[in-house]
């Protein structure tokens, strides 16, 4: 499936939970939000999860590359932690590999970790 | 996409991101988002952190404690990496340590991770 092709449709109750600003989390939904978290505690993947989810549609890793001061291979290396998490998706196509959001798995943090209304 | 074509995002002095969907971070923030988010890659503080913030008040330790099957100081030392990552702050009182979110640290990390409209 291309980019353009994907139809961002909310996902119902598969793999969804309550905000934790509602319910707590069960061991199983912990341990799922607990790799997601693992997949964005280092500041080179939180950048590049950044930098693929605000692209807008998708970007080649020729893009992301040249903005760090590590080697290609430790970039392949974290974009594939990122992918392994479900956060991003990716396609070769010639010499480049092209990485795009996956829009459920940010929706799905996203709704985890939505705040209430800060009391005054 | 050249590296100066790159928007990075403005921080606020107020520790506020613009959502990644919407722009990239910059090292200093994906560097602080890097640290709360480590924090809540552990499935045991993240499932302490989601009860903490899910008590609507505040809830003591001697309430979370009997939820796990790990020991006392394990759950101490978790509960201290929450609090060193600013997304908890407690107090002793008597006997035992209460626990309360902190409102602005999951304000700030909802909003980072906020999710883009769902297209139809």
């Amino acid at each position: 499936m291309s980019k353009q092709e994907i139809v961002l449709t909310p996902r119902a109750t598969d793999g969804c939970c309550a905000p934790i600003s509602t319910a707590a989390l069960d061991p199983d939904g912990a341990a799922e939000g607990a790799t997601v978290f693992k997949a964005l505690a280092d500041p080179i993947r939180l950048r590049l999860f950044s930098m693929i989810t605000s692209a807008g549609d998708e970007i080649c890793v020729c893009d992301l590359t040249p903005q760090f001061d590590v080697s290609g291979p430790t970039i392949s290396h974290h974009l594939k932690v990122l992918r392994e998490a479900g956060l991003v998706d990716c396609e070769r196509r010639g010499t480049w590999v092209y990485y795009w959001p996956v829009p459920e798995k940010l929706q799905w943090i996203s709704s985890l970790l939505a705040a209430p209304a800060i009391r005054a």
